[in-house]
Order: structure tokens, then sequence, then C-alpha cells
């Protein structure tokens, strides 16, 4: 049992509840390697279904996939300066091949404008080269020095890089809102995470971007989670690394950019917003098995027929496209298995017994509420398909609700500073619009600004740090 | 047009026309750090249809998909002894976070034995855990020395690696013939390139393994090219890292292992197997565009009926599950929309000009054979689907006739170096089974042992070298 236990509470010890979670389901382990992790099955099985779901997207829309080298020179990386600014400190150099010292350290990518762009500028001559709309799915590397937390910061992860250059400003800025659109379907619609999207502060955008938009999300902890980013480049890097091209009138012009990305710590807000003391809730549109069949034999009865019957009701959901695993072991007893389900997060459980079998029908459990519902055999796949559904929006319900709990409108600085220490959360609060002001509040009470909402809503009050006439109503949040 | 006409010939200069296609069609770009290379859009599609080829094999075998990390602490790559100095010299370090020099250097993983096996020792317990059967798709990085090759041979490339435990030997033996079939069956049904298997000799062996399988193929220059491998790892790295299991009969025993691997080569195989001096010839299997059709306005006539009938076309292919462009793009000749689409090797163009319309029909023209066929509009579908089966057929045909020309049996050491010198490709030739007659072998002749085939043949003739006993005969080639 203590094997596959959950011994924290996630309203009492959250961020070792998170761990054990992660661990005891079988999704991360820690690498040989500091800083480092290991995706394991289950996880990685939800990063090729997010893989999935936004090549699905990006294709249709004329976005094509490619693989461009993980090193980068070091003269290339410092080339914007302000990017290499923001990158350096946590930049890991290659500085030995086999044995021999190399003439110029390189950079494994923290992120590959620098390397794209030295090559879009061989490959963009006229606007009939344009848009040019490339991804890549790869390793990153950010040598954090802070301390590292499984999926949220490791100091190798997964990411997603598109990176697009237009004729147009116009294009650049459609592209960067559609991004951000998709991400925030995947983030709503299939992890089950509300999210809120804005622009971020001048202090908080990307290094060498013109701006740069967010999702942000609040964890059960209070702290907030940025869950993706869409930035408009602007023209830096295309002047920068010389990426011109000639236009319909015949000129020079330099090219409209935009790069965006989503991570591996998906995966971690997943776990933090649904899991319970149980352990995992996987929202049905990316459990890598949606329903785990059951059967439980008792002694005098006819095991026989109850693995047949359960082997039958696996093979009708196959069939019917289901991710499904009849979990027929010998050597586990039926409640074990149903612990060992319940902490991998599978959605619907199936159990079948020999009263069950008698009856032609099975017993369908929720992972999330805990319901049971007895079902007769031939309503077993209509009925899945209604509590996917249901469980996937109740989950997001659930979320959405812990989002506007989460979210305090404050009026006073006094009332800003209370609300971080009681419950953190979002803080709406309106704002001067001075870096000076926000960088104080950064500073004494560790809450930066996480967006700054599309749709701005008019200043009923004065900065709420320096009385000053407010320009913006924006949310503040202390953040992983 | 010199954009993109191919001015090398295939049969003249081979290595500059192979260069100038990979380029040129847009598969590769040479990459701003050396020996690195960029895998463009198309080149990318083609390992995305690799790998979901390959992953829905595996994943129907019981494989899992996961990710581990890409940095080796030194320790842990040393540790079995062999296989460190297989890789040595070839292996790219980590020294610096940062600003800060770390304190043991890392290895960018080379291949990841060491580091998934020093964490199989914590998951493998029981007979239970067993088997165990994950795989990787991932980058991997080896500091080659010798002269780099698009595809062929770059510091950086992109592969997956599968790693298995098992509780006995006979089931290890299984599992690397189960990967090396499948690879067999992806070669040649997918890439349309026929491959000699079997096991190689022991000083060609991966590093630490019991024995190594390998796929070998020989391209149009006469130079073999190692296509795949799936070793047979024994218990040799379980004795090393302690992966022990407890069998049902309650001892320990230490677990049997395999892994195997493909990578990006493959594309540089395709290329140089089919292709031809018009382009690339991509097999419709894995050719991310299987048809183009071509509209072929005309002064005078009606270029909106024309390209209204293409786009009708074209959506009832895209319904059929094809792979369509239409390339209506106004600025461009159809002569020289033509050449593009040859260059880039899609296995069918579709013609569609104003005769055609009146006609109700188009003209299908086969990329392989040049060949033009009128085809009544409502026989399209029907017809693409033979023809492109067909065009799969040939290509693998050919490239089998070609196998076979540039295999060559001989009786004779005079005769071995005569045929190297002349034509290259597999030499067939009896051998003692000495690894110093081997090595001298690839000292005079530059050729080793590709593949010493399962099927053995009753040696006829004594060692081709050294004139004593011969045990087997095996297939010897120069290699890339």
């Amino acid at each position: 049992m203590s094997d596959i236990g959950v011994t924290f509470k996630k309203n009492q010890d959250f961020s070792e509840w998170y761990v054990e979670v992660v661990l005891k389901a079988g999704l991360a382990d820690y690498a040989p390697v500091k800083g480092c992790m290991i995706i394991r099955e289950d996880a990685y099985a939800i990063w090729e279904k997010i893989q999935e779901i936004l090549n699905k997207k990006i294709k249709a829309t004329g976005h094509r996939n490619v693989y461009f080298p993980m090193f980068i020179p070091e003269a290339l990386l410092t080339k914007e300066a302000e990017h290499f600014a923001g990158f350096t400190p946590e930049v890991a150099w290659i500085t030995m091949g086999g044995n021999t010292p190399l003439e110029e350290k390189l950079a494994v990518r923290p992120t590959s404008e620098t390397v794209m762009y030295a090559t879009f500028s061989k490959w963009i001559r006229s606007w009939r080269d344009l848009p040019l709309k490339i991804n890549q799915w790869c390793n990153i590397v950010r040598w954090e020095t802070k301390a590292t937390r499984l999926f949220l910061r490791t100091r190798e992860f997964l990411w997603q890089e598109g990176h697009t250059a237009h004729a147009t400003s116009e294009e650049a800025e459609a592209e960067v809102m559609y991004a951000l659109n998709e991400y925030k379907d995947i983030m709503e619609n299939y992890l089950a995470i509300p999210v809120l999207v804005g622009t971020k502060s001048d202090s908080e955008k990307f290094a060498g971007a013109l701006y740069t938009t967010a999702l942000e999300s609040i964890m059960p902890d209070g702290k907030a989670l940025q869950m993706g980013t869409s930035h408009n480049l602007g023209q830096n890097f295309g002047k920068v690394f010389e990426v011109k091209f000639i236009g319909e009138d015949k000129m020079d012009h330099y090219v409209w950019q935009t790069s965006w990305g989503i991570t591996t710590r998906l995966i971690g807000a997943m776990v933090m917003v649904h899991g319970d003391d149980k352990g995992l809730i996987i929202p049905p549109k990316v459990a890598p098995v949606q329903v785990v069949i059951v059967p439980i034999p008792f002694k005098g009865a006819e095991p026989e027929a109850i693995a047949a019957k359960a082997k039958e009701i696996s093979e009708t959901m196959k069939a019917k496209g289901y991710n499904v695993i009849l979990d027929g072991r010998d050597e586990y007893t039926p409640g074990w298995k149903f612990n060992q389900w319940e902490l991998k997060g599978v959605p619907i459980r199936i159990e079948l017994g020999p009263r069950d079998l008698k009856q032609g029908q099975v017993v369908m459990v929720r992972r999330d509420t805990g319901q049971k519902t007895p079902v007769k055999e031939a309503d077993i796949p209509a009925t899945t398909e209604h509590l996917l559904q249901e469980i996937q929006d109740n989950l997001f319900a659930k979320a959405k609700t812990i989002l506007q709990e989460k979210t305090t409108a404050v009026k006073t600085y006094e009332e800003f500073k209370q609300i971080i220490c009681d419950k953190g959360g979002f803080i709406k609060a309106t704002w001067c619009g001075s870096p000076d002001c926000e960088a104080k509040i950064k500073d004494e009470t560790g809450a930066t600004i996480r967006v700054r909402p599309f749709q701005k809503e008019e200043p009923t009050a004065n900065c709420v740090h320096c009385g000053q006439k407010a320009v913006e109503t924006v949310y503040f949040a202390r953040s992983y």
C-alpha cells in the first residue's frame, strides 16, 4: 500500500503532495543529473496528445515543422544584445568536443530565435517567400539556479516553438493572437485549465520582443503559473539578422516576426489543478487511459466467465476508439487495483463482479466524484461517452470556480498586501503604468504583473501603489 | 532556373549531386554551427511519417515512449568501460552553466544506455515489473571529426532509441529480432530500400553489447550504408548498473536487455537510392505531398473555369485522404512549376489545360518514369491509388536490382580487391572468423564486414584472405 498511497494532503502540504503524486503516479522521476527529470510513460503520452492537437491546428493553417541545431555559437547568441542579456545567466555551454577544446564555445539552445533567424535571412528574399511559418518540437536548456521542480522548472524541458515572418505588422499581430487563441483552446478545452490572457508589462516581456502576450493560470496554492507565451518580435530581430525582402513595391523591407511556445510544464499544471488526495485526475480528452476495467473474481464464482465478459467489453470499447485497459492481473487484488488506477487518474473505472455478470451489468465509477452507477452492458459505450464529457466539463467548471475564488479586486495597497499574505491568487488592481511602481510592488510583496488584459477596463481608482493617476487595471500575483 | 535546376549528374558526380539535390529540394540546409544541419519542412514531414509508422508498431506491442535527460554525468558514462571507450572520442561536454564552471562535466548523450539503466535499477524490482519496454525520440550528439555530410553524418541528429529489459535471454533475443523485422518493414515497404540483415562481427558491434544485428543497404556509389541496428546487450549493463529482479523463483536475477535505433540518416538513404538528375523521387508511402495539381491557363481560354475545376479535383482528392497540393500561383509558369515539383520528388503531377477541361480529363504524370496518361475526371482517384502503388513497387524493384547488381560473390582475394576498386558494392566472401584477417582486409581495401547473414551458407571455399578454413560467408563493403 505505501508504494501507491498518497500520504500528503493537497490542502495541507501542497508542495509535498505535488511531488508525491507526480512520482507515485509514475508521471516523472528524478534523473541521475541534478535539476533534470525523466518524463515517464503516462506523462509523455499526455505530451504526445498535446503535440497531436497542436500539430493538427497549426498544420491546417500552413505552419510546418522543422528541426534546427541545438548548438548556437556564442557570437550568434550575443548578436541581439537585449536577448542575450536576458538569457546569458542560464545558458549551458559546450566547451569540449571529444578531448579537444572548442575554438568558440557553443550554447545549448535556451530558445532558437538567433539560430533560426540567421538562416531566415538566407531563405527570405522576396514577398513571395512570405509568410514563413515554421515550428519545432525540441528540448530546451536553461541552467536554473533556483530550486528546480518536476515539470515546472527543470534545467532541460521539452517545448514547441513557433517562429513566423510576415510582410506586414498587421499580419504579425494577427499571428500572435492566432497562437494565443489556439493555446487557450488547448488549455481550457483539453487540459480543463481556465486561463487569463493579456500582454506582459515591459519588465516581464520576452528578451528582444516588441511585446509579449501570455496565458496565466492560478494554482491551488495561490501562485500563478505562466502557461504559454506568444511574442510579437516586431522588426527587432529582422534588423539585427538582416531578414529583408523585396516587396511587391520593389523596395527592401525588414520582416515582422513572431515566436510562441508551450512546454511540458503544462503537465505539472494539470496535476496541480485537478489532482486530489487519492492522486491524479486526468481530463478525459488528454488521458492516456480513459477507462480501466477491473474484473472482480470471487471464490466459488466463475472467474473465467467474468474474465471473458471483461475482455468482450474491453474489445467493444477499443473498437469504438476509447483508450481502455483491462487489468486482469492475478497477482493484485481488486482493491489494490482501484487504488492504483485512482492514483494514475484514469477518468472511469468499470467494475465487473459475479453479481454484475448475472445481471448483465457493470458498475461505472467516476474518478472525479467517486460516483458509482450500475450500467446495463448495452449502455456502456453511450454512458462512457456521456460520462467522459461530464468529467471533462466538471473539471473545467471546478477549476474555473477556483480561479474566480482566487481572484480578488483590491482598492488599496493595504488590502493588496493583506490578500497576498492571506490567500494569494490573482489581485486585480489599478496601475499607473510606471515600471518603478511595478518594481516596488515586486520588492515589497513578491507579486508581479501577470497579465494586462486585452479588454481594457477604465480604472475606477488611482494606482494601487503610488496613488497617481492609473492608466489600466491589471492582474498581479506571486508566481512559479 | 538555376535556383531549382540540378546541375550535377547522379552518375558522374554522385557526391555533389547528392548535396545539390538535398539543398535545392529544400530537405536540409547548412546551419550556422559547424557539422550540424537544419532539417527542413519536407524532410521533417518524412521523419514524422517514419515516427508515425514506428510508433504505431511499437505501441501495439506494448512499448511506451518516454523522455530521459540529455545530460549524462561523466561518472555515469564511464561506468561501463567498453561502452565509454567506444564513445569517448566523440562526446561533447558541458563544462559551464551560466558563468559558473560545473563541478562534474556533463556529456551530451551519444546514446542513452547509461542514463536509462541507472534508473532501471530503481524501477525494476520483481518479475512483475518485466518486461520493461520503452522508447524515446530525441536528438543525439556525436562529435564527428571526419567530414560531415547532410543526413548521413552530422554532429547532431535525430533518432529513436528503444530500450527493453527482460526476465530471460530468450525474450531479449526475440525482442532484438522484433525490432530488426519492424525496421526492415519500414525500410523496404515504406522507404522502398532493400536491405541485408544479419549480425555484426565483434569488431563492429555496439560498444558494450553481447552482439549487434544490423540492416545494411548499398548506395548507388557502391558504398554501404548502415540503416539501423538492434543490439542484444545480454546482462552486461545489468551487472554494471545493478538492474536486478526477484524472479518467480524468489531468487535475484540480472535482467537481459536490448536497445535498437534508427535515425534521420534514413532520409539521406532515400535521396541517394531513388533520386535522379531532376531531383528527388519520394516513395509515395512517405511522401509529404503525393499529388500536385498544376492548372495550365491559356490566353484566350477560361482561366477561371480551369482554376475552379482544379480546385474541385483537389478537394475530392483531399477528401479521399491523399496529400494534395494545388499549385495555383500566378507568379510562376507551368513549366517552372513542373521543374520545382519534380525537384521535390512529388510522385504524381496532374496537369489541367483548356483542352483537358473541354474533354473532361486531366493528364497524370509519373515522377519515376515520366510517363503521361490522360485520365477521365471520374477515374482520377482510382488511377491515383493505382499509380501510387505502382510507383512504390517500381522504386523498390529498381533499388532491388541495383542491390543485386552491386553484390558480387568472389572466390579470391585478388578478385575481392579488383571488385572493390572497380565497382564497390557488397562483396560476398568466405571468412575464417579471425578478427585479424578482418582487420587486414580493412587496412588493405577499406572494406569491413557489413553483415553476417542469419541463415548461414556453408562456405564452399577457404577464407578469402588467409586461405585457412572458412567458418562462414559474409558481406564486405566500404561504407559511409
